[in-house]
């Protein structure tokens, strides 16, 4: 399933080493102002930087727009952009042809599809989160236009909590030749109240139906989350409260939704990533035949993910916020 | 949103006190045989039982099938069913019309829609629920065709873990007019390989939606979930080796899927819920008017909802398995 | 596929001889205010009547609201309905089982399905349009509010265009033991300009699907339809004039419609049906088994299903445009 | 919408004078071989001939495809394709900004969007139908593998049924600056019993969903079409047979389809085209201020679409028949 979102769909294509990828956005609204240098930027958030936890892979990812916008607006028609990959030089994943990585997709795909590109998991790889970052670009435009801004950031690298132990960790895990995971935690400010559906379609569902579809993430909670299952009812309650003359919840344990719809206070979730796949210590392994074989990746690998995975939470968390909000105004 | 599903479809109506809920089951395959005895059984899983968590209200919840059924085998055409709601009394809930209860969904829908059903939450009671228990045993019956077999139980309420501990728990939290919350664990036991789709509609993220639209569910995660955060690559990984024939993981961090797709492995995600929100204890809140009001709640309350939680999450995955599974025979 | 619509939708179940026939509408407006007895009439409309076409078989059809109305007024939540079925008298059928009737879907359901309700053409049967002349009644409570209007009519039956004509053809008809065709023609009044999408989704596009899908529709054409195939550009063409302080078409060759949207004016089609299928006169055809049988069917049967197909063609369109002008004043 | 399809989708994106025109199919099945060139191919038949009825404007019209094909098979994964747009002046179209052109979309656009582009139609031009045709070669992939075939052809220019009259008559409506309608037919052989859907998604609904959304498509018509509501049930009906070892129909007056599943015999539909709105001939109209104005065109315009929309009408005609073809197979 390649498309997401019910009003404001996003369809993304395109295999690592194919020959791009990209998106295309239906039921992005007409007449709202497109700055095209804000959606490059937002894409060069996700690049590997020269901080610890990434690798140096040069990805110069321009993006180029091709259709939805005329005289720097848009025009309520499908909006497509396309990101070309560069350097793809199949014969350095010819190693892998006959190999499914531990922890990655190779194995799962080469069975439900039978005719699967290995070079580097074609499809699955974590560069078609770069689609899905641009069009959370155009997302945050509207939600920009509406004073409701998300920020995600780095909670928790390994058991690090800190930015000086997060350093440190890497930098040991890059010198033992592993990887390591962590969390990333997402603040949603000046969400109107009424976002959200009831029943299948509660925000805090299609949230977690985002966030899970990164690559990589292996948990999602909002407000208390997990911990909600050790407290109690008069604790986790968020009672009301009169201020400034309307009625509004006098705290949050709630994390912003009731009954999957949106409160007007802070929307707060969390997502759990585990450590990269892909590791330069030999894994022992076997190959497609059952033969024992020592794997060694070939090429630089981050170290871990979760720095990277930030602007793809927002994104995904854009894209649900817009989708819903279209809703919400209609009725 | 009241529809769930792609292939497999199954929109859910009814409100808690309103003339019946129900539902209707679109993409069923035709030729199933269908007991429905053994649909109705599920459905008194999830009554309130005797058991100390549980209100004593008596639900007598008989499921009608309506069609889609003709002499015991499904035509392949919408199967609904209704469930009658009895007893529903409205003017017990004549005090909630003026008030949003803490923690219910009174506040929002009242924001969302204007007009909304105050007795017991409408639509948004828990007693929707029983809806998707009635078309996870029709999902049910096509798993165990293929002896696919989903078990769901309490792994923990609040901080306890073993049954002794659970029912003190209960039973101290009933005493004090409160509630508890919990985790359910699931086991997907005899998936097939190839269940599950790329990007948006891995099969985790489905799952996630799944789960995290059932009422009080707080976070979802699957395979080592939050702890593969603090895990290293090394440890994470599942190796490949060759076994009576065939190439396969060596052990199941991943949780049973890769790539968003199943590997033939136990597929294992846990969900946390939070306390019920009505408690006994009287709450100091404000009625819609803002004017101070301490809440007593009326009639009797769950003290715990895990344990009725376990068939809802065992239907909702029974849904999206056999959803899946249609489309992985698809192709 | 048994949903129709984008925004407001219907999902409709139910065999003509199983337990009830019935729909599920998701997606309706909250707050309007809902008057049962004009469903009921709405549903009345397509009964049987004592004109000389129709069956004198007698249907109640008592439609029952089961959800998504409290206290008169929708909730935002799914509105479902059942109507049971009287006096399904299997037996009465039994003779059918063995036989793919002429012009039926028995044939292509029996393939398709292998299991199948041979009794009166189960889900095939027209009884089914009975859901979607109730749904459409729902629909023309929001048209009605914003004053729209459809009004559709007996255009032609057989070649017969004035009502003289018209029952003297049926009455001849009749007496030879067949069954004739027509033509229904269908206005709509009121409806506001911007109503439709673009490319796959024009308006004319969703209103053929829709008429289409009805039992024995042969054809839909609108504007100028097949006339427009021997029409020159410059007869065609509507040109512009300004009118009372507004730019409007001229005249309305295209039938309301330009580029899959409405331009303000009368929305003009018609639909073709064919000849009824069950004829009394004895058909010469074969068994299952290839085995020679004339037919005779049992029963009595209309003569012309076009004065039935009035309340279902108006039902349809009226769900189309509601459809879609909650999603025009989305945008 | 610019979504089609419900197992293989199409989306479409691209204004006739953007960058690009393109479309991306999702829910492909993996490891078909496709031929490149015959992608090319189908879209060569579109382009603007030597023919009379054609204009000579130059469109070279490459395909090129970015994804979702590795090693000359499909990988499951969505394929891209785009189309650049080449020569697009702006400045050529300048005197359009301020007229809504009589029979186009311009009107309806405008009031719809507020924002739109006015050169030429953007997203509303016949220009979108490349990708169309593009997408339909891709479909015809899958139906040429398994032996069905479709043939569309143009059936009546005007009231010119043959080749002779079709020539004369365009040469003649080209002279006086005006254009002229027609007809295309289309027949599907080779379709296997069982495809098509009950209710909604009858086979003629989708069929005619598809048809009508084609620009300037007005009618639709299967088998007898329009002339069965003159026909007598016991002309229409098609008994049954008993031929080579299978039971069938012995005639086919159905069109190949009953109650929305096809047959196993020929699918015949007809489409109305109405005559090109740009016309060389001089129009009396106002421009948006509604200041009279006499419209002249400038370039070159196709006197008649019809030879152009043949390829258009075998495209849609195959998406729709793979769409459903893939969902049979399933049950």
């Amino acid at each position: 399933m390649d498309t997401f979102g019910e009003h404001i769909k996003l369809i993304t294509f395109g295999e690592s080493h194919g020959v791009a990828i990209g998106g295309v956005i239906e039921g992005f609204p007409a007449g709202i102002s497109v700055d095209a240098d804000f959606i490059q930027s937002e894409l060069d958030r996700r690049k590997p930087s020269n901080n610890k936890a990434s690798t140096t892979r040069k990805e110069s990812d321009r993006v180029e727009i091709l259709s939805g916008i005329f005289e720097g607006k848009t025009l309520g028609t499908p909006i497509a952009f396309i990101i070309r990959n560069e350097n793809q030089n199949s014969g350095d994943y010819e190693y892998l042809r006959e190999i499914y990585r531990p922890g990655h997709a190779d194995f799962t795909y080469s069975k439900k599809y039978g005719h699967y590109d290995h070079r580097s998991g074609g499809r699955a790889s974590a560069r078609e989160t770069a689609a899905r970052v641009a069009a959370g670009a155009f997302a945050k435009t509207i939600l920009q236009s509406k004073d409701i801004e998300i920020t995600a950031f780095v909670k928790q690298i390994g058991t690090a909590q800190t930015p000086e132990d997060m350093e440190r960790l890497i930098e040991e895990t890059k010198t033992s030749g592993d990887s390591v995971g962590g969390i990333v935690e997402c603040v949603i400010k000046g969400c109107p109240i009424g976002v959200g559906e009831p029943v299948f379609g509660k925000l805090q569902a299609q949230l977690a139906q985002a966030m899970m579809s990164i690559p990589a993430a292996k948990g999602f909670e909002y407000g208390e989350g997990f911990a909600s299952a050790t407290m109690k009812g008069s604790e986790h309650n968020d009672v009301f409260l009169f201020d400034e003359g309307v009625v509004k919840p006098a705290s949050n344990h709630s994390g912003g939704i009731l009954g999957g719809i949106s409160t007007g206070q802070d929307i707060i979730f969390r997502v759990a990533f585990k450590p990269i796949a892909s590791i330069s210590k030999p894994q022992e392994t076997v190959d497609k035949q059952g033969n024992p074989v020592r794997l060694v990746n070939q090429g630089r690998h981050d170290v871990c993910c979760v720095p990277r995975a930030v602007p793809v939470v927002e994104a995904m968390a854009a894209l649900v916020v817009a989708d819903n909000l279209e809703f919400s105004e209609k009725k």
